[in-house]
């Protein structure tokens, strides 16, 4: 495990997106070959963490995690969710996908539906998309007014400050590509008909909007990274750069939480003997 | 893929579990080396017909899956799910876990905290435990009256009719263990302070009541086998073989309903034209 993945990729209160280089590689595996042999020991070290912190949790544990996905389209959230997300049991997964509010959702306040998909004590939560969109579509597409959304910050911090309270431990990773990048797997969505369903032609809404997203992100990230609920940016015109350091972050922050296997108070010998002598007719 | 697991497995209105060696192997893998080869073929394959299923859901698809999974304790439910829906892409997923209903359960049908659980257009669906724990431990716990627990069956199949009309393919599988797997597992959870807390002392209570639970099981996979809803029975003693099984049962029943990367009505000429003027500043 390389370390301080997280210090390297937090945010600060001065950051500049423009300045951050989708293709650079701050830490970690230099080529793909490198990664992927990090990724094995990375998916090992994952199992193991979830597995005790899912155990923890059926005896006495309150702690969850929640990693929060957010990107620009084609940024890769459903890649990190295949191949990093996938390589945990999904015994212990929750994933929740943030489209367009429905009606009902709109129609409530905006934390409604995400409240709705905390995850449980011994669970990691993946949010593909989230609250955040309430201060990113919601402010570049004006779709409220700008005290509203400039309220949201402060909701935001409250409501992931409850989380905190709450054992679950936050951290935010923005998937961080460069137009080109989105422009090539648009096209690439295009070159494949099995890849036409992903093809959405309002995304060239949100491209054509790309520095009011750049300028909407930085707010968010600036105003809503805290230590309970930290911000990450992670370079992403590299798929697998990008996978290995939300696998890394991941590992990292639940490493930091050193899940425990619980102890019982069940009498070993006592069971033992008990099973021993169940013998079935 | 051997042919015809479904068939292999299936139960017949005549079943008698007694006359299934858990250790038996009818079809497929002969060890354990084999079944690990397969189990790469298989993966490849269910990750597909799953890319599809998914896929298909996003355009205009409603059909689903769900995979119930039933056994006795030890019997190796959460192990399929690790190893059997652990194969898939997690974001496709959507396991449930019927534990002990809660008081807010109880006060409901039986069926009410199953309904909130079924899978949506695109999903494959896990069922750790399910309603049938309701002819299964409430019959053997006389938790309900006779008469009670006798009528769920038709429920059952009413229930489950209803879920083929939503365009649901469910398919049902009892992992059968022999007692002697079973206190072979008892033990070596009681041999390993790591998995101490899988150990519950209440698990013997349903293993005293051995052959009421296999003449439980016994009507309701013969009550409630359906062509729409059928029931396998997977020999669950090799847990190599268990998840081999389960995972070609599930591919033969993806493979069946052959999904389809959806057709999409953009006009990809004049897409591609607006994705390469779409220079962002």
């Amino acid at each position: 495990m390389p370390k301080s993945v997280r210090a390297t990729f937090r945010v600060s209160p001065e950051l500049d997106l423009s300045a951050i280089d989708p293709r650079s590689r701050p830490v970690g595996p230099k080529d793909k070959s490198a990664a992927a042999a990090d990724m094995n020991d990375l998916a090992a070290r994952l199992e193991g963490l979830q597995d005790a912190l899912y155990a923890e949790a059926t005896v006495e544990g309150t702690r969850s995690v929640l990693l929060v996905l957010q990107g620009m389209d084609t940024s890769g959230k459903g890649g990190v969710i295949r191949h990093v997300a996938g390589l945990v049991n999904p015994q212990g997964l929750h994933i929740a996908s943030f489209k367009k509010p429905t009606p009902e959702e709109r129609a409530h306040h905006f934390l409604w539906r995400i409240r709705k998909e905390t995850p449980q004590p011994g669970q990691i939560g993946v949010f593909d998309r989230s609250h955040y969109e309430d201060v990113l579509i919601a402010r570049v597409d004006a779709l409220v007014p700008e005290e509203v959304w400039r309220g949201r910050y402060d909701e935001i911090n409250v409501f992931e400050a409850e989380l905190a309270a709450q054992d679950v431990t936050v951290l935010k990773v923005m998937l961080h590509i460069s137009p080109q990048a989105q422009q090539e797997r648009l096209l690439a969505r295009l070159d494949d008909p099995l890849k036409h369903w992903k093809y959405n032609p309002a995304d060239l809404d949100s491209r054509s909007e790309w520095p009011a997203y750049q300028e909407a992100y930085t707010d968010a990230l600036r105003f809503c990274d805290t230590d309970t609920a930290p911000w990450y940016v992670v370079p992403s015109d590299r798929k697998w750069y990008r996978n290995w350091a939300v696998a890394a972050l991941l590992a990292e922050t639940l490493g930091e939480m050193e899940p425990q296997f619980p102890e019982t108070d069940i009498d070993v010998d006592a069971e033992r003997a008990r099973v021993l002598a169940s013998v079935v007719a």
